[in-house]
């Protein structure tokens, strides 16, 4: 048995913790009453276990191949699986109507993606990215731009990709060399070398958009020089019909640990022609528009693939008989017990799925902020949205897939050296969830884009919205003794958020290598506290239905082997951050 | 620059922390002085840096192949390696004298061992096979077997391999059916299929001797009706020479996510012509000298892997330029610092060297202890010895490769999107490194085996020895200033070790879940503490000799990055510990 999306957790989320109904007044919230949704989540599990699943593994042992024309051969399977997704129109869920979207909330296209991410993540990179890339256009185009680009981004006719990277930079965009020269059309000649464009070349859509980073002839040094530029694969004409095909070229496909079914390319400008987004040098402000996007999408990697990574490892536990439980035989006819009868086995399934359930929780929480964001008729609540976003999208990115490798290592262990061969999945699981620690930002750029940047801003107003938000959950819930033991943790670990937050403000801005050395560790402190806060609201959901359907009981259960077994780590990261520089500094850069 | 031995580090463990001259008395020791130590410290190095290191890519990119004959093709240059290693007599340096060895002490080898791994743990593990085959015929075999197998064994002439496993079982050994029929000449007739046999079937030797678990018809079911045979690719005559060709097979090799340099055979035995070792049905106990002779190799392995992927991590952050110190720039001539002056790369950095090299003193010092175990002429010591080689090596095994898994993905993390390419090397030792915490046991069996066997044995004494050894070396250095944090961190550890077990002796036999489930965190107390012992004792050798050479004042410092920052986390597993099992077994079977 292959992937089965977690409907009914999803529905539970929708609607008993989140209560999606309670914003039926907004635009695209009308349009998603829980049938709707439920048909959704419903048709979205049926495409993504049974078109996208059964070709993650193929993905994976095929990869994806240069051609000497450069053109780049997907694996089997890959473009039919892509026809029909863009004929189903998946693609369009959360997009603008305006540009032939549907318009529903991004909160419950979270839920599709998840599905995709699951199923299959090679896959689910080339409409991921390409709604990236519809998202910085209609950010930062001009309504030609967006009309000429959009509504074939938003169906996925086309693909969009993003180009940051260069050989000789990637994290430090300041450095960057792909030129710019204007033309005297208005239109821009770009050359340089791209390298990591994920779905950079592939025959599965008629042409491909690139957003790239360049530097205008003459602009200034560093990020104050960096444009934006839109440049087709094939020009397009402004009736949106396909033109000449431009001077941009596939010229290397990355060999990686994972992700293999996603063509990883090299891609060459030669005097390629661009067109302006925005302003010029002011290219890295919509850039991040798509990144912050991608850095939600990425946390969302971690925990799918740490939910495709936990069934597999599970229904592997459930099918192997070793050994007998330490209590005494449990099915004494049988030669062996199941795995699934060993604490240390169960240690690890419970883990990721805490960890599996208490992420996802975190994610369409903030993703309905994201919606609020847009289209709260609420300044406060739009205010809170924005800091939210702002404030969670590195916590969300770093302590998801962080936790997401972490997750798929378990879930191959669970497997014992079955799952080092790749007859298994577990390896592929194992060596996708990597990448998801890297890109679009490591994990160590985003716990210093924490607590040097979204801590700090507005006097710290995102924050102390956020433990204001938990304090009234605590003193709302006080004397509730089911939720007892969530309220305690929630209260303690909030407290050693507060606890870590005021070191880093006593000691970090004397010595930012105090903050970047506690960085990782108060990143984590903030991921703990976030999910114990929501195990703290899906048990008080659950306790609300106990006892009219099992799910709920279990998810109680699940929930208290997070608070019991999982949030004592805050501990110890707090005592990390605490070490400040000193220890981490020590030893001069002779001494390595 | 590829892998460099530390032989600094080696020398440091061998002359200022263990002390070896100390043993010079004994049988093995007087002929391992200083001078020869260092000469086989550097021999070694050049063996592996430039014979065997060169070829660790090769094999991860090329694999061994199954040929339509049967017979398994190695990576290009094994064969030439292999052929070198045996040359230049490196099998045979603690091998016994009596069958051509060197007979120097184990902790010696282990170095060598070490070095082996780092450079290559693929091609290691044919040698390092090889030889646990030579130790169970030299605790188990006849005079006769011995003097038939040994010496080419103890050469590497002949290669050896270990053959539990079978597709249904492979952690409970009582379930297997490979059968042993008794033959009138006093030979068995072997029959049954074996999988993940490492280094099973390969050309680089002339002959291999199998070494195979099977049931004499007629045996008791379960694990009491096992018996050991030599099962010989080539039958070997009394006079040595080689006979007919055995039936066993190779009939497919593994295809798995790392260690590809080593073949992974699936043996086929169809009454194959094998010959008993020790008692009928006594099997799996000369079988455990090898496996637990195994572990400590696999603990190294864990331990080795970490210090080439730190030393190619560390490689990468001195050369990649990105961004600035946070604290200014550190070279403003170039565009960028390297990014050796981020405290976050830092933090990975200083966590991998602080784990290698705790690692490594652990077990060089519990390898001393190995070496006690049989040459002491006190009673007192080899039971010392005994009660430490039993109690740690679950731990060493464990934690080490627990850690040493982190310490790759960690590696990787420093090397950015680079790192997840195949380009590099980080990828294919996060990959080879998770074996490690699969084969010769799952961690989960180590940490079992940890609290379910060897604590309680022989009424917890080997545990109170181990507490009174370093109770000693607290109570000496209790005024020492310089050492005060060491001795600090080093009595906490104690403690929670103590208090670990103490829950564990209460609540472990009333229900032996609790013992389960608190098994793997219990392991991590004690690998933990024990490295803060390993670390109190280099820091104590260090100072004795600080200012003479800056090693020194490194290796002190990296002490302290381990008290400071590696330590705080035991709490956390303490108090997972004392959850017990009802957390982790509160779902019932039908709610996963």
């Amino acid at each position: 048995m292959g992937y089965q999306a977690p409907v009914r957790d999803m529905k539970f989320l929708f609607d008993d913790v989140l209560q999606l109904d309670r914003f039926s007044n907004l635009e695209g919230f009308a349009d998603a009453p829980k049938d709707v949704r439920d048909q959704i989540l419903e048709e979205g599990a049926k495409f993504c276990e049974n078109v996208l699943a059964p070709l993650n593994s193929v993905g994976d042992k095929q990869g994806c191949k240069l051609n000497p024309d450069n053109t780049v051969t997907v694996p089997d399977g890959f473009t039919e699986a892509y026809h029909a997704l863009v004929e189903a129109g998946w693609p369009l869920l959360s997009a603008d109507p305006a540009y032939g979207g549907q318009g529903l909330p991004h909160v419950v296209n979270m839920a599709y993606s998840e599905m995709t991410s699951s199923a299959n993540m090679a896959f689910g990179m080339y409409p991921g990215l390409t709604h990236g890339c519809y998202s910085a256009i209609h950010e930062g185009g001009t309504d030609e731009q967006k009309d000429l680009y959009l509504p074939k981004l938003a169906s996925g006719e086309w693909a969009g990709t993003m180009n940051l990277t260069e050989p000789h930079c990637g994290t430090d965009l300041g450095l960057l060399r792909t030129k710019a020269v204007p033309q005297a059309d208005g239109t821009y000649k770009i050359t340089g070398q791209k390298i990591w464009i994920s779905g950079g070349e592939h025959s599965m859509t008629s042409n491909h958009i690139h957003l790239v980073l360049a530097r205008i002839e003459g602009a200034p040094a560093g990020v104050k020089g960096i444009s934006l530029f839109i440049v087709p694969k094939f020009i397009v004409h402004a009736d949106g019909s396909l033109g000449a095909r431009n001077t941009v070229t596939c010229v290397g496909l990355e060999e990686k640990m994972g992700i293999h079914g996603n063509a990883t390319c090299v891609m060459q400008y030669e005097e390629a022609t661009g067109y302006l987004i925005g302003e010029p040098n002011k290219g890295l402000s919509i850039m991040f528009v798509m990144m912050n996007e991608a850095r939600l999408g990425v946390g969302l990697q971690g925990m799918a693939v740490g939910e495709s990574a936990y069934q597999a490892a599970l229904a592997f536990a459930k099918d192997r008989r070793q050994g007998r439980s330490l209590t005494g035989p449990k099915e004494p006819d049988q030669p062996a017990d199941n795995i699934l009868v060993h604490p240390d086995v169960r240690r690890m399934l419970m883990d990721i799925k805490a960890h599996t359930e208490g992420g996802r929780a975190f994610l369409y929480w903030t993703a309905l902020y994201g919606d609020l964001l847009h289209k709260s008729p609420d300044e406060a609540v739009r205010q809170k949205a924005g800091d939210y976003m702002s404030l969670l999208t590195p916590v969300l990115k770093a302590y998801l897939t962080d936790k997401g490798h972490k997750n798929a290592s378990d879930a191959l262990q669970v497997h014992g050296g079955s799952g080092f061969t790749e007859h298994y999945q577990a390896s592929q699981f194992l060596r996708d969830s990597k990448i998801a620690m890297i890109y679009e930002g490591t994990n160590g750029v985003q716990a210093l884009d924490l607590v040097g940047r979204k801590l700090a801003a507005n006097g710290g107003r995102a924050i102390q919205t956020f433990f204001a938000e938990i304090d009234a959950f605590v003193a709302e819930h006080e004397g509730d003794e089911q939720l007892a033991p969530f309220i305690a943790g929630l209260a303690s670990a909030r407290a050693q958020l507060q606890d870590a937050t005021m070191w880093l403000m006593a000691n970090g801005m004397s010595n930012f290598d105090n903050a970047g050395a506690s960085s990782h560790d108060y990143l984590h402190v903030f991921g703990l506290t976030g999910l114990a806060y929501m195990w703290a609201l899906m048990a008080k959901a659950a306790f609300a239905k106990a006892g009219s359907e099992p799910f709920y009981d279990t998810k109680i259960k699940t929930g208290r082997y997070f608070i019991d077994r999982i949030l004592p780590e805050i501990a110890s990261h707090l005592a990390k951050v605490k070490t400040g520089a000193a220890p981490v500094m020590a030893l001069s850069a002779e001494e390595f």
